[in-house]
């Protein structure tokens, strides 16, 4: 892991604490007093309370953004004090600090695992004492994390030993099916909605270039245009651009800035609009 | 534009992104992989989705206070993956990185441009590439404020080329008027609510001492006393000093930090408890 | 106060201000034009509007994890304008910068004040002028925070003369009671509902420990498993360690990250299905 200069490496912060408690404040005191130039990013501090997967696919959205050597710290854990361990894991550019609960299974598919470190007895020594039963956010977690960031080589937190890999969670994804009458159809699913109440899908560019060349001999670009979009009680023709594409007030399909496609209402909200939230699925019907 | 120190300029936010997605957090991630000493501020993430006026005006709020030199990036977009520019304004004190969707209006009228950029071919080589069609905030925006908080020259980025200047959003103003019985009246307009549901109105000092002018002999202070205020169902003599002024519970009129009129209730939220919102008018009357 | 390190000291804010206005980031940028070095925290800014005590409560909960010189700056205000003094409180570990109303009783119970300043005419120079009525925390108390982030010694503030102590709040402590049953009842109040939904209650080791002392004779850990917690409709007997130890969906009382017994559900939100909210009570009664 190259860190591109002698500046202290960047922190970024992903929790389910949101912003009226002081949690979030603590764990960057706890943090800057142990790595006092640390550049601490905020990614959010508002995942569901305990929501390990919307967490994991906004931390795979926003890590491929940031330079080499940023550390990741990820608190969303809702088995605090219970015996899941805690991670320390090294990609080609980057460091996650995380519970094992599966929280880093989407970044991990993008960057894979080159080492993963499982806290023990070594990494003891640079917890917060006594450690609390019910916020190792402060007391592991930052700590840890604020080490690296000031220096510590990882090899100093590891216990020598034979690691499991990190524990991984189901990850949705689209699915062939066939209409009544035999047309080829993807059933996607809604994974998150964002601020604007764009919904952001499993499908990615490949993984619909893939399934074109299997239900169909035509060139992509004439499927994307024809392609019938079923979501919620609307249904339109053809994957647009941009949101300037359609009219104000109508519905899109867009390849989004997250990677996937996205389900959209230009000027409007496409969750309430089209009634539609997390797990729910959205049809993609071929001529 | 003179910056103070060898510090890195500092590098203000300003979207309509919420902070519940990752979508600032990338942002950050690109700006310190082009510019590792940026010092991010946040101004407020919090705009109501595309409203274009409501980040102006927050805008011109705040540029005031910030040290010469910052830059200003603003990503209150509707129009994103349309033909609109993309702009850099230089002021006498700051730059400004924005669509050219009328946001810069009221931080304009303040600080008038001294001059415009809008980015072309130049300014390509800065970009993110491949650039989004949907988040531009994070492919051209951030990249080119980030650029510039890293010392690249204004120049770089002008084609050469006559510009247009910024496109201008039409600002409410106070409207003179006369009552039924013919006594001088200026209706105000409600531009925003804050947090404590204080009303933002847009009379200036400037302008309520000009009409004072224009309808009356009197003094100021004595007018300022006398004036009759309306807000909703409520009416009230004179303009407060602050809150501590009327017993708490009353509702009152003072002029703002902001630097408009500002209708309050002590100890209160005057928005709720008036029934009004952004868009109502406020009438002074003077006897 | 030592400061560790030849770094511009940790400067935290903590508002009623919301994140939706500019206030905030007006006030960074008037600390960043004094203190350009100076690292910002944020504690929160999402506490109630003008709820002092729940500020005070919070700002105890983060001060004991920031490293030896950290300023802290306190803007909950609802005197604002009125004759309120404005503070500067040392400790042996930080600096506070507040309004005198009693924001800081409850961090000053935990690190004692070692020197009061009043802020009057010595500070004034030092104030951003014009002085609004309306926003001390822009004019007032960033200024004084970012001069003292800056290197000015305390000392310049200070006009001499003899100082009051800091105001201060009543706040909740735990009443020892007796059941109809004769049996030793202990009453808490629900202080605050953080996040997750978790009670925080006003009891601390300290006090459970004396209380026990009082009125029974058995070992501590014993009583502490056969005590009868009621909260709401609900009843439990025993004080868990963490969350883990119970099912999924029931309560429990456990110590907290904040150093007071904390009511809590399994992966749930206490406060809702409680029905409990600051100032409530709960009873914890012996056998």
């Amino acid at each position: 892991m190259a860190v591109g200069s002698s500046l202290s490496p960047i922190l970024t912060l992903t929790t389910d604490f949101g912003l009226s408690d002081v949690y979030v404040g603590v764990m960057k005191g706890v943090i800057l007093g142990i790595a006092p130039q640390a550049r601490l990013v905020d990614l959010t501090h508002d995942i569901a309370p305990q929501n390990i997967l919307a967490a994991s696919l906004r931390l795979a959205a926003a890590c491929p953004y940031f330079p080499s050597g940023t550390i990741h710290l990820v608190v969303v854990d809702p088995g605090v004090g219970s015996a899941r361990d805690a991670l320390v894991v090294e990609t080609e550019t980057c460091l996650f600090v995380a519970p094992d609960n599966g929280v880093l299974t989407a970044p991990l598919r993008q960057m894979p695992a080159r080492r993963v470190v499982r806290l023990g007895e070594a990494a003891c020594a640079y917890y917060r004492h006594p450690v609390s039963a019910t916020f190792h956010g402060r007391d592991i977690f930052a700590p840890i994390a604020a080490h690296l960031a000031a220096g510590l080589p990882l090899e100093a937190l590891d216990d020598g030993g034979p690691t499991l890999p990190p524990s991984q969670l189901i990850l949705p994804e689209p699915l062939p099916k066939r209409t009544a009458d035999g047309q080829p159809m993807l059933r996607l699913h809604v994974l998150y909605t964002d601020h604007f109440g764009n919904l952001i899908t499993d499908l990615t560019p490949q993984r619909w270039a893939a399934w074109l060349e299997e239900v169909g001999g035509e060139e992509e670009g004439d499927l994307a245009a024809q392609c019938m979009v079923r979501a919620g009680k609307q249904r339109w023709r053809g994957i647009a651009r941009t949101f300037a594409d359609v009219a104000v007030g109508s519905p899109l399909a867009y390849w989004g800035s997250s990677g996937t496609l996205e389900i959209g209402i230009r000027n409007g909200h496409a969750a309430r609009t089209l009634s539609l939230s997390p797990g729910d699925t959205i049809m993609l019907i071929l001529p």
